[in-house]
């Protein structure tokens, strides 16, 4: 099946599925902000085929959401981190893991006092909203 | 290619990724956010071929994510509506489209005052915090 590129699409929720929206590298992401790093820890955790998982991390680079880095423990294996883009990410895949769930399996914790984080709609002025107060509008309208 | 389905997993993340994950898919829930509703719309918009977008709109309806209705102006056509279920995705649609971009094709509005939305990280007692404040934890963690 041949895919339309959205590259350079206006629109930025589709220059982002470009980037994101495959099945396998949202997860890769997601396993990435919670800590894992080899190819060998991805490849465990998501059970998916080695051919598969060296082309999304490879894409993953590609477009800069990863990096290589040498291993922590300076053994010969290479690691995976997060780029700054990547850590980008993050209000996405914590939407994705709010979406229909009370409680997931993993939450998101401030990271000194280790407290429960949440994702919330606020006004300028710090009025908190719920999903049906707020809509989607094109940016030139006012 | 075969892949693994994700639907019965544990973790939230790759259950939404079962629905959501598809390129098409969230380009499609992006245009029903912003008011498309019939298959013409959704064609025009994503210039997709119409094979393609009649078993991701199946999908969408099958997942929940989206339900038939009448025509809004009674003629015999009939039109795509996103399900309470299907509303939730707008944080992801959101996070997604914030991604790397000061000002997007879309911008959240507060329905009533027509003024600027934003997604935001937030403790349970209400304190901003930056990306780089929080961490994703398993949830069994205290």
């Amino acid at each position: 099946m041949k895919r339309r590129s959205f590259a350079k699409d206006e629109c930025p929720v589709a220059r982002s599925v470009e980037t994101v929206g495959d099945w396998w590298s949202l997860l890769i992401i997601r396993d990435a902000f919670t800590g894992k790093k080899r190819f060998g820890e991805f490849q465990k955790s998501l059970g998916v085929a080695k051919n598969i998982l060296t082309v999304r991390l490879k894409k993953l680079v590609d477009d800069g959401v990863l990096e290589l880095a040498p291993a922590s423990d300076g053994s010969a294996y290479h690691e995976y981190a997060l780029t700054e883009k990547g850590r980008g990410l993050l209000l996405v895949i914590v939407a994705l893991g709010q979406w229909g769930c009370e409680k997931g399996e993993f939450k998101l914790v401030d990271r000194k006092r280790r407290k429960a984080v949440k994702l919330e709609l606020r006004t300028e002025d710090g009025r908190k909203l719920a999903l049906d107060d707020v809509e989607l509008v094109p940016s030139a309208t006012d």
